[in-house]
Parts: structure tokens; C-alpha cells; sequence
């Protein structure tokens, strides 16, 4: 009977001033910290013990792990970044005052990019300010693969890869493991694991700083969902 | 010409209270937490750009770690965790105070389980009450080799299989490492790195934050060695 605990970071800095951010490095807020914090104690507090962690290659996703971690004595647990859990890439939005966009393309247009689970946001081109192709961090990817913009769809299609390789394996090996990472990453691997459709799944909210607990059975099967709440 | 940095983690409370630390998880002091982050800011100052990190299994190796990576702006890069990089462990002097344990056994004594190469401290057995053997982070090792108490001759021969399998190939095959850990596995690399002989090692003090950094060539010869200094 493995556990799965998914946490959504904390607040960060651009939650904060209301701009898209999707895979722009923002640290998290002081609040962000304290969440942070705090979903690590509501996991000792649940006796949540893990044998392996995996987050994405960001900033904010990465310190709520260790922050998680460390509160919950076990900041020694076996690590791993991948791009795939990082959050849905925004495309030229990236950067962005939501308020500003909504001026700039209409409130219907802003609200489709944001809500719909297949229309992609108006794409960055490799050549960009601000495109991921320039990062250090993402120089071993294949060019092909490193995106421009993404929507739910597409982000879901490159987390489930990861999930297949190494969090269902892990799992099915009796581990208990524990995601650190950000909303659209984890509303697709949501989507996954509860089989939830195209149209629900765009309605669900993850609350920040608010660990998720999954059981599964051998046959992983759902058998128990908790959300740590206060 | 790969470069590898050395860090000595930073002030830990027991560092401040002059106790026996060895395997025993202690956290770092305020004054700890400056100096990893003192040292991130050093790294940034030079330029250094890691493509792996390797730390010790103990909280105050991993957080000087993760300090320095976030001050350089690249908490991002892999990160392995392993027992092969902890302390040596110092057996039943563990949680002892410097000054009572050279009352207790005399100054002599303790200067020898200090400072040579090849003597053992007293060894805690599995059942003693601190012993890594009921630690869950020790818990997938052959019980066999699970340390009861170490010279620095025993913590070498547990570090270098870490060298050869790992920092070694990393290095041959271009990457920049950097290492968090802890003074004697520190003097292990560096006595093998650096083929110094028994007498002389334990002379060599590794500064508390104070990053190491040497040069290799392709035949993994070290050719440069700059210390971080303020």
C-alpha cells in the first residue's frame, strides 16, 4: 500500500503581482515559505515517512520540497528534478500582468488560454528573449522537445512519460513518494491517476501548500484520497 | 577541464557547543547558514557552473548544499545523496563534549581517537542507543557495513568507491561537481586527490564554507588548485 503526497508550492512572487509565469525561475513569496513550512509539519504531523521525492527544475517547486522535507526530518530522502514536472510553459504571456493581458486581448481570449485544455498560448520561437532554449537548464533537451507555449494537453502528454518511468514504478515497488511541483503539472498528473475528463479537469483547483495524500493499492488502483488540511 | 569544488559545510550547533558530532543529524547554526550561503555568493562571484551536485545523507551537509546552489542561482542541477560522503563516524563519542570527553579519558587518549590515521574510537554496537543501525536512512545497507565508529583510514576506504563510481567518471566526462560535506570524508577526497600521505593528513583543516576549487586535465590530473577566500 504505497502513498503518493503531491504538493502544490507555495505562494510565489508572481502569484503575488498577478503575472503568468509557467517556466520563468520566480522565487517564492515569504508566504510561499511559510506554506511551505507548514505542509512539512502537517506531514509529520500525519507520520508521512517517504522513500523518494521528485520535483521540477524551479526554483519555487524546488525549495517547497526542501522546506516540506526538513520539517518533516527528512531532508535526506533521494531527490529528482525533471523538466516534466515543471509547470505549463506560457508562451509569450510569460512575464506578463494578468490584468493587463485581459486589456491587451480581450477577457474572452485571456480567459480561453487560461481555461481551455487544448488551445496553446501564443508561442515564444526559440530565439526570444525569455525562451527556454537559452537556459542552461535545459541545454541536454532536444531541441524539439523544449516548448514555445503549452497548454494543459501538452503538458499532461510530457509529465505522463515521467509518471510511466519512475512515480508508477516506485509506487507498484511498495515506495512511498512525495511531488513537489505546480499547478498544471499536477492537475494532469490529477487528471491521470482519477481518470477525470478534458472538461472537469480545467475546474480543478489545487490549493497551494496543501499536500494531497493518495493510496494505492498493488494494482495501482486509488484506494484512499486526503487532503492535509489545517 | 573539469572542475571540481569542495565544501566544508558550515558551523553546526555542536560545532558551537564542542560536542562529537559523527553521524549525529545536527542542524547548522545561524553563523553555519551565513557561511553556505557566503560560500553560493563566492561561487557566483567566479563563475562556476555545476552539472552535478553530490552530498552527504546528514541535514547540515545537504543544507550548506542547497544555500550555495541557491545563492549561484542553480538549485536546479542533479543532486545525489549518499552515506559514502557523511562524517566519519566518531562511535560512542558521539554527543560527548571535547573537554568532558578529555577529563573522562584523558587528553592523550583523545587526542589520538582525534588526530590518527588508524585508530579506532569506541565503538557503539547495533543495539546502543544512537546507533545508525536503527536509523530508516541506514536502513538499505548491509548491516555489515553499517559503522559503529571509523578512523579516517576507514572513512577513506568508504569514500573512494564513491570517487571511482561516480565523481570520478563525472569529471573524465567534462562535468563540473560540487561537493557539500563534512571535514574528514573532505580530507579523504583530498588526501587521495592529492596523494598526501597518513602523517600529513591529518594536519590538513578544511575552512568551515571556504570552497576548494581544483582543475583536471583528461587524464584527471589536478592542474590548479584556488581556494574561495573573501
Amino acid at each position: 500500500m504505497a502513498k503518493l503526497v503531491l504538493i502544490r508550492h507555495g505562494q510565489s512572487e508572481w502569484n503575488l503581482s498577478n503575472q503568468f509565469t509557467g517556466w520563468v525561475d520566480v522565487d517564492l513569496s515569504e508566504k510561499g515559505t511559510e506554506e511551505a513550512k507548514e505542509a512539512g509539519r502537517r506531514i509529520k504531523k500525519a507520520g508521512l515517512e517517504f522513500d523518494q521525492a521528485y520535483t521540477s527544475v524551479l526554483t519555487r517547486a524546488i525549495k517547497t520540497l526542501h522546506y516540506a522535507l526538513e520539517e518533516s526530518d527528512q531532508l535526506w530522502i533521494p531527490e529528482t528534478k525533471t523538466w516534466r514536472l515543471n509547470e505549463r510553459h506560457y508562451g509569450a504571456l510569460q512575464g506578463q500582468n494578468k490584468a493587463e493581458a485581459a486589456k491587451k486581448w480581450g477577457d474572452e481570449q485571456v480567459h480561453i488560454w487560461r481555461r481551455s485544455y487544448d488551445v496553446l498560448p501564443p508561442l515564444l520561437s526559440a530565439d526570444d528573449e525569455g525562451s527556454a532554449a537559452k537556459d542552461r537548464r535545459y541545454a541536454n533537451l532536444d531541441p524539439r522537445i523544449v516548448p514555445g507555449g503549452e497548454n494543459l494537453k501538452v503538458t499532461l502528454e510530457r509529465v505522463i512519460p515521467f509518471w510511466e518511468d519512475h512515480i508508477a514504478p516506485d509506487l507498484l515497488d511498495g515506495k512511498n513518494v512525495i511531488i513537489a511541483a505546480h499547478g498544471n503539472s499536477l492537475r494532469a498528473l490529477t487528471k491521470y491517476i482519477e481518470n477525470i475528463s478534458d472538461e472537469d479537469i480545467i475546474n480543478l483547483e489545487m490549493t497551494t501548500g496543501e499536500p494531497v495524500v493518495y493510496t494505492f493499492n498493488e494494482k495501482l488502483e486509488v484506494t484512499d484520497k486526503v487532503k492535509l488540511s489545517k
